[in-house]
């Protein structure tokens, strides 16, 4: 555990930002660890309630998580969607059987009246997860992808679509606010780790649900974002390929200019040492390929030192 | 085959429903085969539409019949359900992993807007089903049951509370509407069989549906009903013990007196042989317990014989 007090706050994704937050969760007492999830790819299908990120999130925490795949849980069986497949119904959203037991339950809790936060925070206890893990909001806040005139609902153009049709633009919802153990958590954080997750539609979405942005902008502590793009590609995921297709250069430097002032530092991968001299804010360059638990807290000791240095 | 090209029309409810339903699809062209399926006890649960007795008459035609239990699928599997109760959440209705695909699968397909006769054409087609099997209505029409001054929804009276609590009152829904299909089925219909299900709970909810009371009143043809009651008790359910605590007498005659005017005949088991001796209808005693598909073939033959002969 680090030899503080300091009040870690880390915003997350699905694969990237979960492995960032298992090494957090591994060096930071969990009184002291908020993570912040993407919620912006939840969506309702086969009549449940799904949040890939969050799930995504707290089987990794819980240590369940699938190694080989990032997502979903290990030792996992897909007795019921093969019976969906053989009797016609969509099976583009591949549901495991143990998986379906937290997307049954999360819409149980919530159509008994329980806000998002509350299940998840139930879902904490149950997998026995220290850290708070919390949604970016209550609200729906569906990120949807323009592509060719076209508008589709994230998942639809993610997984059905399997990210093909180039994105033109990306449209996020007006209006939707943040609970207030979100507001609380940045309120009382020393250290914003911005996770190595797709800039896009996993940080932006966060950034978009009011008030994170201002509260992230105005903290007077350090924000520390890590690249999700490495060697000129992205670790997982669309990150690059959208990058190309908005017309920016695909490296960790277009990712800090995106992030633009609401950063302090910027943390990015040994293979492209040098490329960020020349900036602006200080950065780190260290390993941040995350294969395993090692990886992950050495990465997150080394985010947080840097972060350290800059408060 | 029977030789004939009267239109059969039976009404059901769960496992008794289905017993005698398929009975009848293995000696009625299909074409003139047309079940009518109790949904007063269907519910949502765990975000889900889930319809039982639809359910145990799918699988029993479709031959994928638990034949222990006479409802839920054979070599049905629990993993869901155990990480469900592994997660602290609601495993009172247990739920089998190939059930739950067609859980999934309907309750996607109402979303879509599909109607529950769509919807459960669609199933009919997957399993295999030839005739056609049709819910009592498209609206919701919960069935609802008093007991000592609470009002319980019937599953959890049913499966939750396991039929303890003493029923003071079935609560059936005002305004509830059959589907063309059901109007224009009982219309053609020569013959109408009513299932040896629970009176109260199974056959009176398809009876409360408009028209569907007055349709088979009407009707000039033989309308012909199965006793549950064998022997002095319900040969599955609560049917004795409700009428028991109804005041009711336990026997063929109670429940032919509780059909009263719309039937013209009435089938009741070989044990009671002798007690309808002085029925005001004409009546037939016979084996009527289906303990395998040679009996519930038999047991169709015999109704439908001696349905006949009353037109």
């Amino acid at each position: 555990m680090i030899d503080s007090n300091y009040k870690i706050v880390c915003l997350a994704g699905g694969v990237g930002g979960a492995k960032l937050a298992d090494g957090l969760a591994q060096i930071v007492p969990p009184e002291n660890l908020t993570i912040i999830v993407n919620t912006g790819d939840d969506f309702a299908h086969l009549g449940l309630t799904i949040c890939p990120d969050l799930d995504t999130v707290l089987y990794r925490l819980a240590g369940v998580a699938n190694e080989a795949t990032g997502w979903g849980r290990a030792g996992e069986s897909w007795r019921v969607m093969a019976e969906v497949a053989r009797l016609d119904g969509p099976d583009w959203f591949r549901l495991g059987d143990l998986d379906l037991a937290t997307h049954l339950l999360r819409t149980h809790l919530l159509g008994e009246g329980e806000s998002l936060t509350a299940v998840t925070r139930h879902l904490c206890r149950q997998f026995n997860i220290q850290p708070t893990v919390l949604p970016m909001s209550n609200q729906p806040a569906p990120t949807m992808i323009e592509s060719n005139g076209r508008i589709y609902p994230f998942q639809e153009w993610f997984v059905r679509e399997q990210w093909q049709p180039p994105v033109s633009r990306i449209i996020l919802p007006d209006d939707v606010r943040a609970p207030a153990a979100v507001s609380l958590a940045l309120e009382q954080a020393h250290i914003v780790v911005i996770a190595p997750s797709n800039p896009f539609v996993s940080i932006d979405p966060i950034l978009n649900v009011y008030p994170i942005r201002e509260m992230v902008m105005d903290m007077p502590r350090a924000v520390v974002a890590v690249s999700p793009i490495v060697g000129g590609t992205a670790v997982k995921g669309p990150a690059a390929k959208m990058m190309q297709e908005m017309g920016l250069e695909v490296s960790p430097t277009a990712v800090a200019q995106h992030y633009g002032d609401l950063l302090d530092g910027f943390v990015y991968d040994q293979q492209d040492k040098g490329q960020m001299d020349d900036a602006a804010i200080p950065t780190l360059s260290t390993n941040s390929m995350m294969y395993n638990q090692v990886d992950r807290r050495q990465l997150a000791q080394n985010v947080l030192d840097f972060a350290t240095q800059l408060l």
